[in-house]
């Protein structure tokens, strides 16, 4: 397997997959982009993502991006670190649905804080949408909470979904969401954060 | 493989795992939502599906929702119908980032013509989001575009792209999209409808 390279910016969801890519110990480099500097937008970025977002893979097969699509690649392409139920067709598909609520709904919310510009031209619609967003945050939460199996959100066996719920549920408080009604929720967090690889990803995006 | 039921809507995104079911030839009963008489919101269906939503697969082993994982796992379990490139993870991986562009980014677009009370209580917000849907809709058309490889989705292969991907495109005109630009995807679209599970499904969903 060639060396990959995974194109991140601090404070966004790819660090799904970035912690994944140190979970399963891939030989990857990391590069950072400057959204301060609109670097995501730039010709040499845009032409290896034409999307202009992050994660984004460089592999020996080509460019993928979409956390959930990343998430089930990586673990398929590692399945000595154990990432995910690749036996259990089920499982796999309850895992995909936990990563698909996330992208699709919980990310979705969150964006319309800061983001509210992709869905609608005036400033005071902008407003509108960032009031609603420790609502709409907080009935995410709460059926992230109902989902979580325990110790790991599948159940005993950590996955890549632990590192999505871990990456999404740490936008709640800047998200004026009151997290103490979600204790799976917490301890998960912090069963995460304990991870020697979320450490290092961590140290890496910052 | 016990008898699946599927809980579907008319007009909802639904359809791509109905067709995919249809496909795969699965043992499946169909049973429709009257979204008019709120049915998603009863007691019953909340049980079974705590997110009010379409659609919701019930099988032997528990309930799946979410579009992104239902059509994975339909492919998975049923390999004989070749819906998905599951000898191969690189494609499997470029399947699923497809299908989750349309599930958060295309969908999600579309949603906030009729379903902006989800992300803002103002009604001028919800106005200004309707005004937005044929440019954010006309800029995933052309995403989607890109990359269809042709005829289908993936190239030579049908796969269970193609029935996410002939739902969600069929919204387009609908959402005041100008579909000329987009000579793949109409083409895409036709090829799509002329299937007999498609044209199954479509009876059955209506």
């Amino acid at each position: 397997m060639a060396r990959w390279t995974l194109y991140t910016a601090p404070g966004t969801c790819a660090l799904a997959t970035h912690i994944a890519l140190r979970e399963a110990n891939a030989d990857v480099e990391i590069v950072r982009l400057d959204f301060g500097a609109n670097q995501q937008q730039s010709a040499a970025y845009l032409k290896l993502n034409p999307k202009g977002r992050v994660p984004a893979l460089a592999t020996e097969d080509g460019v993928l991006t979409e956390n959930v699509a990343l998430l089930a690649y990586i673990a398929q392409r590692h399945p000595q670190a154990q990432l995910a139920p690749l036996d259990d067709a089920f499982a796999f598909a309850k895992m995909q649905e936990f990563n698909s609520y996330l992208a699709s709904t919980m990310h979705v919310a969150h964006a319309h804080k800061r983001r509210g510009a992709r869905w609608a031209d005036d400033p005071a619609a902008h407003e509108s949408m960032r009031a609603k967003v420790p609502q709409t945050m907080t009935a995410c939460a709460a059926q992230i909470e109902s989902q979580i199996a325990g110790p790991w959100v599948l159940g005993e066996r950590y996955s890549v979904a632990d590192s999505y719920c871990f990456t999404i549920a740490s936008w709640l408080e800047g998200d004026a969401v009151d997290v103490s009604p979600f204790p799976r929720l917490l301890a998960l967090r912090e069963r995460v954060a304990a991870r020697p690889a979320v450490q290092r990803a961590l140290a890496e995006a910052a």
